[in-house]
């Protein structure tokens, strides 16, 4: 009997080996960083542009579920293809080309933020946007969900630096939006409104980036207070000092303390008779859990200087202590101090919830107050740092997901907390995207005219909604989905 | 009898004195800087924000035109109410507002530029968006067409400011896009869509702008070249120099010369016997015509004065002449001759058509190369300055409308000029948007997909295509009407 011509038998058709639907190919594709699995039909690697256009055309007549991945490390389940269908992963489109006169970068979409960023470096331009994930990251990805990072309130996100898209409609078109070019103002602006998309309304496939000249000189301090209300202080009085801090990274004393008894267990620095960790000859974190500020300010060597001593004569009546990095490998132990952090706090439970909220500078005293009365209310550790010069900091809610009661609270913490930071005149994600797993907080940000206008221009740039259904619009209560067990790349 | 229920009835019911009828009330609401006057049956001043969702609920009952005007300094024709119908006037709603702690203006769409940048400075921050109407547009304006001006190419345009926008679909609900945050990333980027879109996608009411601390110095010099040719190069030395100035503003010899015709006629400086003009005791114009190049850097002190330096070893292999702005005097001066460049190109002609076109780095000499072809080839003049580092450029075409020979020159040549801006790499508006002016050009930036694709946008957020009709999509041969005489706030 012949085989039915299923839509799968017609995608392996027209693209041959370029299909994969072995259990560990599909495997692979049903996740991302945040560990929520759905097992597509096929996995295809397209070799050449036209490959893309016959995946969506297949699609759009068996109305197939199409989601585009790059490395997969979204935190929200964005890249998961929950309802099935077909995987385009586009990670191997990883050509990087620098334009060294013009200052740009041409970049196919699964290229990652650290390869763009090396090859820009070695002709003296600079690419800013750094979430913490550019080693794996890919580019293609960072525009889907207009990724942030640290270096934010200076300079920007992702969208700030993308002149031009090419790629395709969900119907298969090809287009390109803006051009290599740093004015545009030819027709409406769908460039940025793919950007941040999440894969939603159409699929890229190459991108121009503006470049920066490299800053010539950089200079950083960790700078530590007894408690939040004094960095959030610190933040305040470095706004009226009308400083621009290239790094303004904030950890309140729970994400510290976890970090401290984390270096203590690995037998890093040494441990003095009253608690003190001693990590460098200028670095020592105190027995009782303070509050720290990473600043790091960039420029001209001059303005370098001169910001790094109204700097410090900004902090001095707020710090307990400020040590600077003087060396690279100083610098490092500070950072390392920001990295490690994101893991240590798994000593205070198994699972986190890790919301990526903003508030606005008036309202951040307020929102670091609200989660110590969440860690009091739901008997959670909150441990939160972030982005404090844009105002964008991370939440966490640690729980045992093996604790019914735990899992309970976290759920009514992050509802509470979602609640809280838009009546603080905040955003539910500033970095992160909604994907599935914020999506039940979407109505929060948003009301029914926003989201109806936002469903239409879906409704209108992908007719049959093939591209990325399940997410933004459909609530998904990520909390009664157990993660899968998986090592990934970026996993210390 | 009783007067018959028109929509113009109704639209007087409902709102009273706030609609004008009388013909001077229209007339002044027919037109905007492009001169093109088409009479709307009303003009509505809104007094709150409910007056706009009444306007809009009886324009989609009657499918009646709307179109929203600030100051009308759109030289596109895309204030002017095509096809009639009610015109919505913000000029009024100018409220400004600077958070100085966090460095937030919130503005009302009917604010000038100039006041925000103004109140700004007082507290130290900056609006550094500056089209050259900033003294009469309004931010409104400015938003609806992405308004750029000299600094863009270190500080961007007016979408890279623009934080948080509120204000009405055309369907008449109240929506807000984005917050007074520096992240967000939740939802669909319907601000940016707004952006630009010349006032078809919705009626802003509201903005929250992102505002820079006020840099510390600033340097200008004016350097003149032998020709376009080398004032280009210079400029490619100074990207190669990573060299990033505040402003790089062009002027070309057509441009400079009716400058230093229109000096000597007014009697300003002095002639000397060989035909110099003498403006100052550093600044002087030769007889024989020269391009210019306008140069600031901005930013701490000694970073001026390295970027100075660096600047002036640039230049001197390529230049004529330089000449430093060490006084305010002075640099007013530099900026008079920028200034005046507009006015005197009437000259050589009565009318103009300005195309502020854009092209990559490595196309601007062929650009300007072509501006003396198509001189040669129209009989027309074409002066063409603009903003060398980001490629925009005011390509202007002069003719008298009193002679068809003339006329039927411009109409070809601003044929041509676009079709080979595009074949550059470039694009054909860079800062004015598209409106009625551009039309007819739209679909040389755009293929029949990209061009849908806006199209069925603009369908899914206003199905009954009442916000600004006649604009961007539907072709206007902008030199077959004759622009009505009137004496403008901003006519020199």
């Amino acid at each position: 009997m012949a085989k039915p011509i299923t839509p799968l038998v017609r995608l392996q058709k027209a693209l041959g080996s370029l299909v994969q639907t072995t259990e560990p190919e599909c495997f692979a594709a049903s996740f991302d960083n945040a560990r929520l699995s759905f097992m597509p039909e096929a996995v295809v690697k397209p070799a050449v542009e036209a490959d893309i256009a016959t995946v969506l055309k297949l699609a759009n007549t068996y109305k197939m579920p199409v989601t585009v991945r790059g490395a997969g490390t979204s935190t929200t389940g964005s890249a998961s293809p929950v309802k099935g269908g077909w995987v385009i992963d586009l990670s191997g489109w990883n050509k990087v080309h620098i334009d060294a006169a013009a200052g740009v970068a041409y970049v196919q979409p699964g290229v990652t933020i650290a390869s763009i960023q090396a090859e820009a470096e070695k002709e003296g331009w600079a690419y800013p946007p750094d979430p913490s994930s550019h080693k794996w990251a890919t580019i293609g990805g960072a525009i889907a969900c207009n990724a942030g990072g640290m270096r934010g309130a200076k300079y920007g996100v992702t969208r700030d630096y993308v002149l031009a898209l090419e790629g395709f409609l969900a119907t298969g078109e090809y287009v390109r939006w803006g051009a290599d070019l740093r004015k545009f103002a030819a027709g409406f602006n769908l460039r940025d409104l793919w950007i941040g998309s999440e894969g939603m309304l159409g699929i890229i496939t190459g991108a121009a980036l503006k470049l920066l000249p490299k800053p010539a000189a950089r200079r950083t301090l960790l700078a530590q207070f007894a408690n939040e209300d004094k960095a959030i202080t610190a933040v305040q009085r470095i706004f009226q000092a009308r400083l621009v801090p290239s790094i303004l990274e904030f950890l309140d004393r729970q994400s510290i303390e976890c970090t401290v008894r984390l270096l203590k267990d690995k037998g890093e620095g040494t441990v003095a008779k009253d608690g003190t960790l001693r990590l460098s000859k200028r670095l020592s974190l105190p027995a009782k859990p303070v509050a720290v500020l990473l600043i790091e300010v960039d420029g001209h060597p001059a303005q370098v200087k001169d910001d790094y001593a109204l700097l410090q004569e900004t902090l001095k009546p707020l710090t307990l202590a400020v040590s600077e990095a003087t060396t690279p490998e100083e610098a490092e132990l500070l950072w390392s101090i920001r990295r490690r952090c994101s893991k240590a706090m798994f000593q205070m439970g198994d699972s986190k919830l890790n919301e990526d909220v903003v508030v606005p500078l008036r309202s951040q005293k307020e929102l670091l107050k609200y989660t110590l009365q969440l860690k009091r209310e739901t008997g959670l550790a909150t441990p939160t740092f972030g982005h404090a010069a844009d105002g964008n900091f991370h939440v966490h809610l640690m729980f045992q997901r093996s604790d019914p009661g735990q899992c309970a609270a976290a759920e009514r913490g992050v509802q509470a907390l979602m609640e809280k930071v838009v009546a603080l005149g905040g955003a539910i994600t500033g970095e992160h995207g909604i994907g599935l797993a914020k999506s039940v907080f979407l109505h929060l940000q948003h009301g029914p005219a926003e989201i109806a206008a936002m469903q239409a221009v879906k409704k209108a740039l992908d007719p049959n909604g093939i591209l990325n259904p399940g997410k933004l619009f459909e609530p998904f209560r990520v909390w009664e989905h157990t993660p899968v067990k998986v090592h990934l790349p970026w996993d210390h």
